[in-house]
């Protein structure tokens, strides 16, 4: 044993729509001494996605579902403490799957360990910006949405850690305008005044076609839709010809995918000849770098605004996750992980 | 004065839903002397197509709407009775955007009137197989839905004009295993005893998702869609990774788009990695030479079965399209003019 004790938040049961408190058990264990070729991982921040949600589902979909008693999978960030691994050295910054505990111990490559940087940023900024969240608006407004010079582009979710990165990368990829969806004045305030969108739309105001409409007169090019429902129904009356919808997430259903609305309007993309593509970020672990590359720069410079909302407490866990659904995260949603 | 009568198929009214009679006015008038670079021709057969239901509406799509007394916009074919046109010679056989009358005079360009070869074919294969339908199989399962070798197709609308032809070119481009959803045991034991898909599943027994799971329990790579509504919704539950939509139609609610359920499956798009895509068949012109050699390859060698369902009688026109959206016709709807 290393001395040390873990604590881990574990999958206790499988939840039925917004995950309750007890679907979580909170478990201290002794932190066992590592292996030849490990390495010993203190945990300070946890990336809060609503990914997650997905995960813990019974039926496997692009991830193997977290199972019953097993630490809830999660990008993290930490600090080497112990290293018998080469190329890891005690006293590193790291980001990897390390899940929603204090200590990680195991092989590197078992969980995508790559070091990071903290002289560039903070740490917890590479679970954003400079991570998995950056790499998702990267490829997705890049690669699947294919931006062009000159497109119009809309992002729901646009407060949202994915969807105020992908609208500042649609800008810095050619967009010629740039509008959000976003829930309540607030944070529609804080995508055009800190994010630089050219417009944001508040979809608790109501009548979010109608407004839509009006922020984008001559029609969308490219959606990058973070929420599905109300959002993409609208958007897809107002897409324009060849025009691209990048399918990232649907977070107005996580909780419950029979409740998602299948958008009537799916059928303008036959005469706008439009296309309507989903993807994974996983399926872009190859072409990372490139990503990172061009995130680090863009964010050295200040052409990137990064914000992360940081919540204390792994035993607040339940709690933070559900913000997620309630939209009350500004920007990349984080859980510190309080020392032991 | 040509001396002729012309009698022409004029749009009355917009209709509301399944267009009624009194939505046609049938009308009688001298056909006129033809002038510098211009050809008459005698339409023999008028082709009969879901599309020309959208072309109706009072909004514009990809094509502007057929105006209030215009003659009914219409693929055609028939015989050049006079020309004053280099090219274009007295007793060739031509199709085109004639429309529903038994006489259309004008440049050629006006209408995309090109010539037929009624050796090949009789001329009302050139508004099937070797004409537009054709070409929308060919493109909508090669480019739009990039078959590749080893492909799991579902079609919907497989005893329709399109929809039938759309499997025999994903065969004959790779496919391994071609399914079909069609209304009837009728139009299923044609589907699969004439056309050669190796299953048909009729959509009127009920259970459409279970007996599709179990037609194709491998999944689907590639679904080309002509009828929306719960075919979609289906399909989409059982795409594999990185499987494609091509939407090509959606006559389930071509007489009230209103009515057309949006697909809440549409969300599986994002875990598969999927696309869906519309595309227009007339964006292909420039290309249509070589989708025509393939087609004509195909039908001479005995590859590629056609079949027109003919019905005669200009004066019908009303009863005739209305047989489309009932799903009265097996195989490529043709109306045959006759003789004044």
């Amino acid at each position: 044993m290393s001395g040390r004790t873990n604590r881990a938040v574990r999958l206790a049961r499988r939840p039925q729509g917004l995950p309750a408190d007890d679907v979580w058990r909170i478990e201290d264990a002794p932190v066992p001494e590592i292996g030849e070729g490990e390495v010993l991982v203190a945990v300070s921040h946890v990336s809060i996605d609503p990914a997650m949600r997905g995960w813990i589902e019974p039926t496997p979909s692009y991830l193997p579902p977290v199972e019953i008693g097993a630490v809830m999978r999660a990008d993290a960030v930490g600090r080497i403490v112990a290293s018998r691994a080469p190329g890891f050295a005690r006293g590193d910054a790291v980001a990897g799957f390390m899940g929603v505990q204090r200590y990680w111990a195991g092989k590197p490559d078992s969980v995508a360990l790559i070091p990071i940087d903290t002289r560039l940023a903070p740490p917890e900024r590479y679970l954003g910006a400079l991570g998995l969240s950056g790499f998702t608006a990267y490829f997705g407004i890049r690669d699947v949405g294919r931006i062009g010079e000159g497109d119009i582009v809309l992002i729901s979710g646009a407060a949202g850690a994915v969807g105020g990165l992908a609208g500042q990368v649609a800008r810095l990829s050619g967009a010629k305008r740039v509008v959000g969806i976003a829930g309540g004045p607030e944070k529609c305030a804080y995508v055009t005044d800190e994010l630089g969108f050219d417009a944001c739309i508040d979809y608790k105001a109501g009548n979010l076609f109608k407004a839509l409409r009006e922020a984008c007169p001559k029609g969308i090019d490219l959606f990058f839709d973070n929420v599905g429902g109300e959002a993409l129904e609208a958007a897809l009356w107002l897409i324009r010809r060849n025009a691209r919808v990048a399918l990232c997430g649907a977070i107005s259903a996580y909780n419950d995918l029979r409740t998602l609305a299948g958008p009537k309007s799916y059928f303008n993309l036959v005469p706008q000849r439009a296309s309507m593509a989903g993807f994974i970020v996983l399926d872009y672990a190859d072409r990372y770098a490139e990503a990172r590359a061009a995130l680090v720069e863009w964010h050295a410079d200040g052409r990137l605004k990064a914000r992360e909302h940081v919540e204390p407490g792994l035993d607040r866990f339940p709690d933070i996750f559900r913000m997620l659904f309630r939209g009350a995260n500004h920007g990349k949603l984080v859980l510190a992980v309080d020392p032991d």
